[in-house]
């Protein structure tokens, strides 16, 4: 079976995002940071890896875009997943017998209406989400829940005791699916039915027009982006390095143009991967 | 003295930039979201606020971006605080004595090498790393200590054990100081000597080129940008929000030319703030 390497414990989110881009039907290889994902994948320690990128609320995964450009993986997949929290508890724990809630604090802090009106629960923050569901279970608690995704109660065997406590429900996270850059010749096939996507990373000199001329390198040929950002080289002033992708398969002759005029424009220019868009 | 609002616990690192934008000689005034910043800000609450707006290892801090859309605030200043984690225990606690120590999740793992290095110390998971300093010395814990920055140390007097103990030294965080939206009218006095930038945030449909268009707005005026940012706007799938910074002051010609511009091809635009580049 595929072996699938994630950051956080089994029941993470990540492992969420790995069911919806590898199928069911995998080995779960939970790390505990994402570098070690990275390895884990160049050493063949695991098949496949899936990394958030970017989150609704928080913004671009700058330690997972630095660790894309440093490893030799290639992206083969995205997806979204919906960050829903809810309160977790062993079975035949009842929800008024609850009197402190495990989670990872930025998870609490996404529920504080629900704190609000549930003022005598306390707030303990934990290492991890899923981690949170985890200890619980371990140690029997019978007066506490945790924050965590309905795959961790499942995967932990707790009960769901309140469903989606999170403040704001527009809170998606963008997660890639990578392989072994070493597999990169053996290209997936390419779907007909499917709309692509390909992403890359390009630095330019921080000359005025130089991110216009790299844009232009796209619309000359009315290719659509569908993210770009900037990002200053801390250490190299008045340099930038740019996240960006844009609809098209790099096979396609006006991509395969796009692509060699960035070049030319570009101190450094890297393809990530080439993909079906979600 | 002027109040100065800023999320977390005295000693916070929102508090360090707080120094260094607003002078050493402030009233602080720590709430525990950033929605309560921008409420205090707006109510006469405080006189100044200070948000985190990106992170070179997170990224923009989306949630700040939407409040300075929702609420009626501008840019003043900005300025970058480098993240220096440190080991803080109370005085007379030597390093030996040390068996756990305390910090917020995202704390604890930029200091992993650290805990390698010292396998025998456990990590526990803290609200936040100020507060954590604040723990300590309430409790006055003789066997713990807390991860955090050289101001909390000096909040609640503890002693700094070991400095920058953080794995990476590029760990720098963006702040703004923000004014009250009711105070636009007496714009700060323009300093000749300074370099100015301009904040904003606009929309456009998602059609090809249309950032294309947006970004000729500034190039054919010789303008630089120093942040390009998109953002899918979630519910509309084909609109973006787009977060851009240029050097300039709305006074010049070419700016304001660029800003009418750029008005014509947006379905959005708001000018965040106009503001000495640091």
């Amino acid at each position: 079976m595929t072996r699938v390497a994630f950051q956080g414990e089994l029941g993470a989110f990540s492992q969420v995002a790995a069911a919806q881009l590898a199928g069911n039907r995998f080995t779960p290889v939970p790390l505990p940071a994402f570098d070690a994902v990275f390895a884990a994948l160049a050493n063949g320690k695991c098949d496949k890896a899936v990394i958030p990128i970017e989150n609704t609320l928080h913004g671009s995964v700058h330690e997972n875009y630095d660790l894309l450009l440093r490893f030799d993986s290639n992206i083969q997949g995205e997806t979204f997943v919906r960050i829903v929290h809810n309160v977790i508890a062993p079975p035949g724990v009842g929800f008024h017998r609850i009197r402190r809630i495990y989670s990872h604090p930025v998870a609490l802090n996404q529920c504080r209406k629900f704190f609000e009106k549930h003022g005598k629960i306390e707030q303990v923050p934990f290492y991890d989400t899923a981690g949170s569901v985890k200890m619980i279970m371990r140690d029997s608690l019978r007066d506490a829940g945790a924050i965590a995704s309905a795959a961790a109660a499942d995967q932990y065997g707790a009960v769901i005791l309140r469903k989606s406590i999170e403040d704001d429900p527009e809170n998606f996270t963008r997660f890639f699916l990578l392989a072994s850059g070493i597999n990169k010749a053996k290209t997936q096939k390419r779907d007909p039915r499917k709309r692509y996507k390909t992403s890359l990373v390009f630095t330019t000199r921080n000359v005025p027009g130089a991110l216009f001329r790299s844009v232009s390198a796209f619309a000359l040929r009315d290719l659509n982006l569908t993210k770009i950002e900037s990002r200053p080289l801390r250490g190299k002033p008045w340099e930038y390095l740019f996240y960006l992708d844009f609809i098209g398969h790099v096979d396609d002759p006006p991509c395969r143009n796009a692509l060699n005029h960035l070049a030319e424009l570009a101190d450094m220019l890297k393809v990530l991967g080439c993909y079906p868009a979600a």
